[in-house]
């Protein structure tokens, strides 16, 4: 058995991030990590009729780029591993449609890239495929009027609110090669401690965030020390919480612990409440910022932990409140 | 590598289907194969107060009963990777909301109970799990009033269109112990020639299947011969398509073909017009009907082909076309 303690897998073999592609809108572009990014585009409706065909296109083209930087072909990709926030993941099926890749669709909301991630990292350790994409995306004008209103409405954003990041972020997981190597993952487990404030995805979340980082932690307790610890789109809300929740159990990681929503935007100037928020968040941050540390071994032991809020409108207009859930890979350069 | 052919992957070690739980409405019940189910609930509301509440219930029980019946706890359960049709997968979601089991999120739409139990069986194979549950759900009203219309506007339904199933199967899969074993997986790629009625899925759909299926026998042609080859919901019109597909590549499994969504109504005395539909369809007559088949060795081996349809209502009104898979599993028993 692979497992380690309660709820982590060790990857034994050779799972390296071989690269990684990432496409931002331009409020992204114009944020502090705007350097790191591999595309931004101008004008985020991208020359696409309707948002959610744009979000599509995100996700098409960083994967098309990916494929294309990395010399291989279509047919040397085993599995694409996708999800989004949009009902039905059309954004990954519709930009998956033309590719000829065997398909797995996910839905872990915005923890996707860290459990495409860490599906794909057990495959390939598993011996089962020697490429695996992953891939993920949002759109602030696909998620604002699925999830909360019609932008035209120009409905007032309460401070507890997050910004959802346009963009896309790809990365292609192989049993070979050189780059930062995925170590161990820890699926989550859902967790619900009754918040009910649509506009407050962050403290939803944040109880996840510990649970899975506290676990992680302690399943690998001997093996690894983390440099960083860096969570999907906490936002400042839901950091400060899971970090209080980590402190009440003796586990203090104020110091290494980053949030991708925090870090995609400059959260004062660009008045973005929170901070950043959605699949694309973590994804971008991931593939851009991450990447580039682990590669150039600024960074050695990363655990990614992505954080998703698994409501729909439908069922919180019923009453129910938000379930969250976090699933974290250890990644070592 | 684990791989054979193109796109199938073969399991070597023993995955077995240890036990089913299905739970199905009362039109189910009356059905042809309503001595197989394991509880057929009276009222389709089962004293919930939304449709939605009641999808969840059939998924929880489903599961409670399984890992009821079958004496183990809940920390036995290494994951449970389940998926719906439902927007943000919520009947799967909250249905897991209260288990404190890892919880991997899927969203295959009708292909889900064959793409979460090929995915359990490479983890299990691979020596991450000893346990998995796999489960997924439909309901008639709530997929009604999610992809179509009111229920209180009584619109006339094509005779190309479908019924959705109300009801929840779930599958434990095990490294140990009795019963048919899971031998080989082919995951799917997204196949769309065109189609965009949204009350003619089976034409949709028909396409991915004859894809999925050939390309499984021809990867496992020295391996196995199946005794029966059983699709999810293509009902009567996409079977006959993916029949005909098939021909004309020289593949004939006319004769060992069968629907789930075909056989799990009285297609003409129900009233069903082209069978049956959703998630639960193919769910429900696995764990039943196909179960105690394979259990009591009256089938020898089957391939199990559940189909999907990736679109959205929001996509199909912007004149997107409809993207089919399947995903198939070779099971023995």
């Amino acid at each position: 058995m692979k497992k380690i303690g309660k709820q982590t897998f060790l990857i034994s073999s050779d799972v390296v991030i071989k690269d990684t592609f990432s496409i931002v809108g331009p409020k992204e572009g114009e944020g502090p990590l705007g350097n790191y990014f591999d595309m931004i585009i101008d004008d985020s409706s991208w020359g696409e009729k309707s948002w959610e065909k744009s979000e599509q296109k995100l996700q098409k083209k960083a994967v098309e780029n990916l494929i294309k930087n990395n010399k291989i072909e279509p047919q040397e990709i085993d599995l694409i591993l996708s999800g989004d926030l949009l009902n039905q993941i059309v954004s990954s099926s519709y930009a998956a449609r033309d590719l000829s890749i065997p398909f797995i669709g996910i839905y872990g909301a915005c923890s996707t890239m860290a459990l495409t991630m860490g599906l794909a990292s057990l495959l390939i350790d598993g011996g089962f495929a020697s490429n695996i994409i992953c891939v993920t995306s949002s759109h602030f004008c696909t998620a604002e009027r699925q999830y909360r209103a019609p932008l035209e409405m120009g409905g007032q954003r309460p401070l507890s609110s997050q910004w959802t990041v346009t963009g896309s972020g790809a990365v292609l997981l192989s049993n070979h090669g050189n780059g930062p190597k995925i170590k161990n993952v820890t699926f989550g487990k859902i967790i619900d401690l009754g918040v009910s404030d649509v506009n407050n995805m962050g403290a939803a979340m944040a109880p996840a965030a510990a649970d899975t980082i506290k676990q992680n932690l302690i399943d690998t307790m001997n093996l690894v020390e983390y440099n960083e610890i860096v969570t999907g789109d906490l936002g400042s809300i839901g950091k400060k919480i899971s970090d209080e929740i980590l402190q009440k159990e003796k586990i203090n990681i104020d110091q290494r612990h980053k949030d991708c929503g925090m870090l995609i935007y400059d959260i004062e100037k660009q008045d973005v409440h929170a901070g950043g928020s959605g699949c694309g968040c973590s994804a971008v941050v991931f593939s851009s910022y991450y990447y580039k540390l682990l590669k150039e071994k600024k960074l050695r032991n990363l655990l990614f932990a992505a954080t998703g809020a698994l409501h729909s409108p439908t069922i919180c207009q019923q009453g129910e409140t938000i379930p969250g859930i976090s699933h974290a890979v250890g990644i070592s350069s």
